[in-house]
């Protein structure tokens, strides 16, 4: 009855013993340009053609041969003859994107000319390869267009069907296990009256399932599991086709508490107990080469540990690279305090320009994330922020 | 032939026209909560229930009557009588969570307790209330949780679970038909070889379409339409259904550039001609208060026309709340040239901590989109950036 964490890692720490242990999972699948956006891809992309594939008109105008446009000007215009092909003295017309003509090396503007009957009076010299898009210039046969690891935009699927494809290869979105325990959950699917006292609707998995979603994983949510090690043994087992497992709750010192202790039994136990508040109870392991996150069952705590361990393990198993990161500066309206060895997580509301720390507000309480706009990490070495502070604010996604 | 646009409006003016012009939607509609994510409320959020909805204990640990524990210290510890029912000094062991029994206003944690058979040794004194979670703690009956136009996160999800919510009325997204024009075009869905030379694969329509999608809308691609006044007014007269349209190409003051004036003869064109650079042709209007944007067919300038007045229109029409901007500030090692008058669109790379320009890249080579990370928007009243300046880039999304 009297455990107690044993130790407690740094959240740096902890992460980076997490992350040494989960491989990038490298299962590929095609999907259609439709469907690639904030896809990773699988393979570079070589391209087979030229874009454009033929010499375009960058311009509407008149295509010529350059050397007939010597020296003209407004004043010393040069007439040339309406034609339909072309040869010394003769034009055609062509539109933007039109394919400029056999011996033409040169499209006048439109308006560098004005037209009399079958003559067009070319106001303006242009050099060779003046307002010609060349073969090639945008990608030339050959070229590698992405590299493998690329996080495919809305742009680059045009690229992509510019260059003939319709489909890609991606890298699959991990498979997310979310395993909901506790004896006193019961589930918020068809319970809409408030539950007798002592239980509660289960809410964490839900929350789990969308931010896994969000973070390019596909959640799967199992049934709550009650709290007893050979049950949750039993989930974690049939969940080992999974690319990480969730457990969620049951991650304390308490006599119901077996998360990490099934943890350790079926595969190796990295960390339990973290350097960050709330969240200390939270848990990393590894089992059969699956990643395993214990979350704290109070919903504040669980979502510190979904956004410092769960995030960046699935962006290592979908190899989703790392933008660099968006930081926004804010001054506090108010101080922060933090307890010292912890990284505390401070959710804040912005003020103005300016951005006020939510006090009082527990692990437990939800709603004060769901008020929060942001929140500040207060690294574990410092006592917090004093008033008029500039602090690096995230947003809470 | 000699049409020159009469007028050029700045980006900030445009912006301001089309975004006076367009109403925001509200239609509404009922979604799950697994599907809310991203999703803007369509009405505020009153709870009809308590969380918690029974006092609940915050620690593993020993029910009480607080006065019981008054002194008690490790060298003075309390003797407290295990039972069932809380009177005075009796206790019950109650872990988180766990609904605290009535006659109990305090829990002592079990780290300050040990036990001998039937009795409890209370080594801390406690004050009403302490480790006691209080009914409503979380979330009031009657609170409002959550206003009206409130951008639904993964954690607002559980938040409308915890008070018995599984479905939430939230904004409809807007329907946004893309339609694409030119003579020139030919479907990239089933032509898998290089086209005729003079022939180009549409791939702006699927570039449109998945930016819709990104940012909150629902794209309805439609067919490719020539390049006469007639199809296209046709096409947007059976597009009057969408809450906005999106005319590809024919925008510039060519021959067959006709989207700007069809939009003028059947309704209002607001803007034809905006001071930035790739992107001048793009033209604004309104068709039975239905926003169009006619965006340039040249793939990069379609992209600007695509950030710049497409995406802020589907917030406006989609009440999709304004979050703070998040800008990253980075050194340029080569100098950026633009043209005065004109927003300067360049896109650059991430090289170590500083960003480089593209150079040469003009408004058809989308490739250039897809081998940079970002871009800065050069003001129109500026020349240029020096390099070793410091710049806001804007991540390529």
């Amino acid at each position: 009855m009297g455990k107690v964490f044993k130790e407690r890692t740094s959240v740096d720490e902890a992460l980076r013993l997490f992350l040494e242990h989960i491989s990038t999972l490298r299962k590929v699948e095609e999907v259609t340009l439709e469907s690639c956006k904030g896809r990773v891809l699988a393979e570079p992309v070589v391209s087979e053609r030229n874009v454009p594939h033929y010499r375009r008109a960058a311009m509407d105008g008149y295509a010529v041969r350059a050397s007939d446009t010597l020296g003209a000007s407004p004043a010393n215009p040069v007439m040339l003859q309406l034609s339909d092909q072309i040869e010394e003295g003769s034009t055609i017309w062509v539109h933007t994107g039109a394919a400029v003509p056999e011996g033409a090396d040169a499209v006048v503007m439109v308006e560098d000319t004005a037209t009399a009957g079958n003559l067009v009076e070319v106001r303006a010299q242009v050099y060779p390869n003046r307002n010609i898009g060349q073969v090639g210039e945008d990608i030339k046969k050959g070229d590698r267009v992405f590299e493998e690891g690329h996080l495919l935009r809305p742009c680059d699927a045009a690229v992509l069907a510019s260059i003939g494809f319709n489909r890609v290869k991606v890298f699959k979105k991990p498979l997310v296990a979310v395993i909901p325990t506790g004896d006193e959950l019961v589930s918020c699917k068809d319970n809409r009256d408030v539950p007798p006292p002592g239980k509660v609707l289960e809410t964490n998995g839900l929350m789990s399932a969308l931010y896994v979603e969000k973070w390019g994983g596909v959640p799967r949510c199992t049934e709550i599991v009650p709290d007893n090690p050979d049950s949750i043994k039993k989930a974690v087992e049939t969940n080992l086709d999974a690319d990480m497992i969730l457990l969620l709750g049951g991650t304390s010192v308490g006599k119901r508490d077996h998360a990490p202790e099934v943890v350790s039994t079926l595969g190796e136990l990295l960390v339990h107990g973290i350097g960050v508040s709330p969240g200390k109870p939270t848990a990393l392991g590894i089992v059969n080469n699956v990643p395993v996150v214990c979350l704290p069952g109070y919903p504040v705590a669980g979502l510190i540990a979904l956004y410092l361990f769960v995030h960046p393990g699935i962006r290592k198993l979908a190899a989703i690279p790392e933008l660099p990161e968006l930081i926004l500066k804010r001054r506090l309206v108010a101080k922060i305090s933090s307890k010292i060895g912890y990284v505390g997580f401070v959710r804040v509301v912005f003020e103005g320009d300016k951005v006020r720390p939510l006090v009082g507000a527990g692990a437990g309480i939800l709603s004060s994330v769901a008020k929060a706009d942001g929140y500040v990490l207060v690294p574990e070495h410092i006592e917090g922020y004093e008033e008029g502070e500039e602090v690096d604010v995230f947003l809470i996604e």
